[in-house]
């Protein structure tokens, strides 16, 4: 199995491809993954999401630094992932931060799957506060596996 | 949507029904998320796995604490998500940790697909060493989404 680092562009391409990835926060030294729902702004840079105000959001209000990692895995020797490390910013619902609600909302409304969490209860019925956030993008990596085509005892 | 919490042997049927998760270390408050293949030990706890000696593992190395998430997403209304916080132990080539080798060796011939990554090269064909690491868990939690059938508007 030969490993490809992916380029940027195609980096881009997978992030628009779907809209599911794992996104991973820490605190104190503990990570913490929860998958989501992502909307990828590819115009003019960054990851767009909305959750419930629980553990997630709570961690990373108090530590900005995540990642996003999406992957496409179809066996063990054709994968591919691409991670993100980025910055957690929360869009307030506030004036000034109208435009980039707005940006939201249009990036989510694009999606096949239009997940809003606030309509998600849990068991017991309770409703959660649903926050708005985007994750800047710092640096992303990509890699690709695929077969050795001459080597295949490999 | 009603989400529900996994019980304890909910989660473990669903670290059984799959080898692909995603792990997560952190360096300096910065979380990193790989997918990995894995081999959950249901008799006497614990995770195995195989990786080359990269940046998950000198993390790993550095801070012991590890996230590791399995999912099972079929849409917006129903998927499934185990959470584990453990610690990486990394299993060394000496005679003290034969049996723990030995062990994650047997769990390892147990996958339907056996992946060792130390078949993987990087495109310049450059090999890299192998480490075998346990995840010891320390909690787990998981969740289950599923429609809430009396309330379709939802």
């Amino acid at each position: 199995m030969l490993i490809h680092e992916l380029t940027p562009m195609q980096c881009a391409d997978a992030l628009q491809r779907t809209n599911i990835g794992r996104l991973g926060c820490s605190k104190d030294g503990q990570p913490y993954i929860v998958p989501i729902l992502f909307s990828f702004d590819r115009e003019r840079g960054g990851v767009y999401g909305l959750s419930t105000v629980g553990q997630k959001v709570q961690w990373m209000r108090e530590n900005l630094l995540v990642c996003l990692e999406v992957d496409d895995i179809h066996d063990k020797n054709h994968w591919q992932t691409v991670v993100i490390f980025g910055r957690y910013e929360e869009i307030q619902d506030s004036p000034k931060e109208a435009e980039a609600r707005q940006r939201a909302q249009t990036l989510f409304e694009r999606r096949s799957e239009w997940w809003l969490p606030a309509a998600a209860k849990v068991a017991s019925r309770e409703r959660h506060a649903v926050v708005v956030y985007r994750i800047h993008i710092d640096r992303i990596t990509g890699r690709r596996a695929a077969r050795d085509v001459g080597r295949a005892a490999d």
